[in-house]
């Protein structure tokens, strides 16, 4: 099942995709696709899309939001696929290495992205996203996580390094900057998504492949990150975890190409869809 | 102005204290004290306060709960005093180290903080506390800041330090346990607290003083910082920045003296109010 929000940012409807692609409204079940719809309306929109009798949206030209209102938190993993260690230097890390976005960074998958004014060092990564469902407080082993998982969806972890890297050792100033979570474009959950470690996921900058991973190439897997989380703090519905990003990111390749006004940036990974967004000063 | 929140966790009551120490209900004004509220609602709750006619509430064995529900994001500032840079074994930063904590682990100045399970270094920080009540983002200067802040409150901004210091070199894991931001008791707006570099904050574990310091040490004043922050990120309309905290935290002090099962934390600001917190293990 595909879940998603459609029309202006601040007022999205929620909807749901049909198996012809046809968007379907959610208006009459829930306000909007946010935590407190997770924790307990996911069924009631499969019934009710089953039953036939939700109103079709006319989608042309309509804007794609993120499909989670307003996450409670954006938990991010950092140099969790091996390659990617190794291109920013850093060694394999023995635990989760755990940091945090603004979750008002989140932004639609077609959204523009704004370069920091002052930045020279705007940088990509393409994520595997997992979005709570049920609230995970000390899950006793990973194999309790996927529970808790309402479903998955591509982010774009967008990070500026001289503020992330240079400014001091904390990562989340040059992690927070407005815009630079693209989501989506749909929460697909867990029974269609398959098994999350066999997932290949793509990013092109202006039509050059830059990044080109899997998800069997993590070094902690989905269940462990959340099982592992949940030991730390309260995963709650609507809370979002990006799960690291594979090597070919701007940082680790030669000369750096980092992003510039008018770059264009497109993403994709299998069964979540694509995403595009164009870059512009801020 | 004093403002507050009243009653049990998910269903306090926003109010607003009078000169007299008496509490009177917005209840008509606000469904809660929100970002949305604090944009846009400040002054009409001063002039219903003038005006008399607003409701009283009997206080008497009610909960207080955080002064601000839902903040978007709690950032907060590492070793802005130069003496806990000194304790700590750190350099004096050249910039704010800006972290982060999970906006769900603030709750309300006299609820019990939880010792996360496996924990051994739980410990205290006394902060004071900046909320916003005005979007801001890319300020011209320091001298626009204090335009942006709806009031001063306190926080125990409680670490635990194996987590923030021995699992990775990123602090957030060991800032975003359970309860792990009392706040409150109140927002006092800017005009009754006046210079907020000129506060006396203290912290007394078990009767004994472990931290008293004055907002005047700061590294990074608070002015200073409400605009470097919108430099990177857009402080929203109830968003948190907790400011740092002077010397005298456990991991400081001879013996590291980390929080135990039964201990009481009570925490102070000049014109802020009082905290007291009793540990319990989760």
């Amino acid at each position: 099942m595909k879940l998603l929000r459609l029309g202006p940012p601040g007022a999205e409807t929620p909807a749901i995709l049909g198996e012809n692609g046809t968007a379907y409204a959610l208006s009459d079940l829930t306000a909007d696709i946010d935590g407190a719809f997770l924790a307990s309306g996911i069924d009631r929109a499969r019934a009710a899309l089953a039953e036939g009798t939700l109103p079709v949206i006319e989608t042309e030209g309509l804007r794609i939001g993120a499909p989670v209102a307003r996450p409670g938190k954006v938990v991010c993993v950092g140099l969790n696929y091996r390659d990617h260690a190794e291109e920013t230097g850093a060694a394999v890390p023995e635990r989760p290495v755990v940091f945090m976005k603004d979750p008002s960074t989140v932004v639609g998958p077609y959204d523009q992205v704004l370069i920091p004014r002052g930045s020279v060092k705007t940088d990509w990564e393409v994520e595997l996203a997992v979005v709570i469902g049920r609230q995970a407080r000390y899950l006793a082993s990973p194999a309790d996580s996927i529970r808790h998982i309402a479903g998955f969806t591509i982010s774009n972890d967008v990070s500026e390094r001289e503020f992330q890297l240079e400014y001091s050792a904390q990562w989340d100033l040059g992690k927070s900057c407005e815009t630079f979570n693209p989501m989506g474009p749909w929460l697909v959950t867990p029974d269609e998504v398959g098994d999350p470690q066999a997932l290949g996921l793509r990013l092109a900058v202006n039509g050059e492949t830059r990044q080109n991973g899997d998800t069997k190439n993590m070094i902690f897997e989905v269940a462990h990150l959340v099982w592992y989380l949940s030991q730390y703090m309260v995963l709650r519905p609507g809370d979002v975890i990006n799960t690291g990003t594979p090597a070919g990111v701007a940082l680790g390749l030669p000369g750096t190409p980092y992003l510039r006004d008018g770059d264009v940036v497109e993403l994709s990974i299998d069964g979540l869809g694509t995403q595009r967004q164009s870059l512009s000063n801020a």
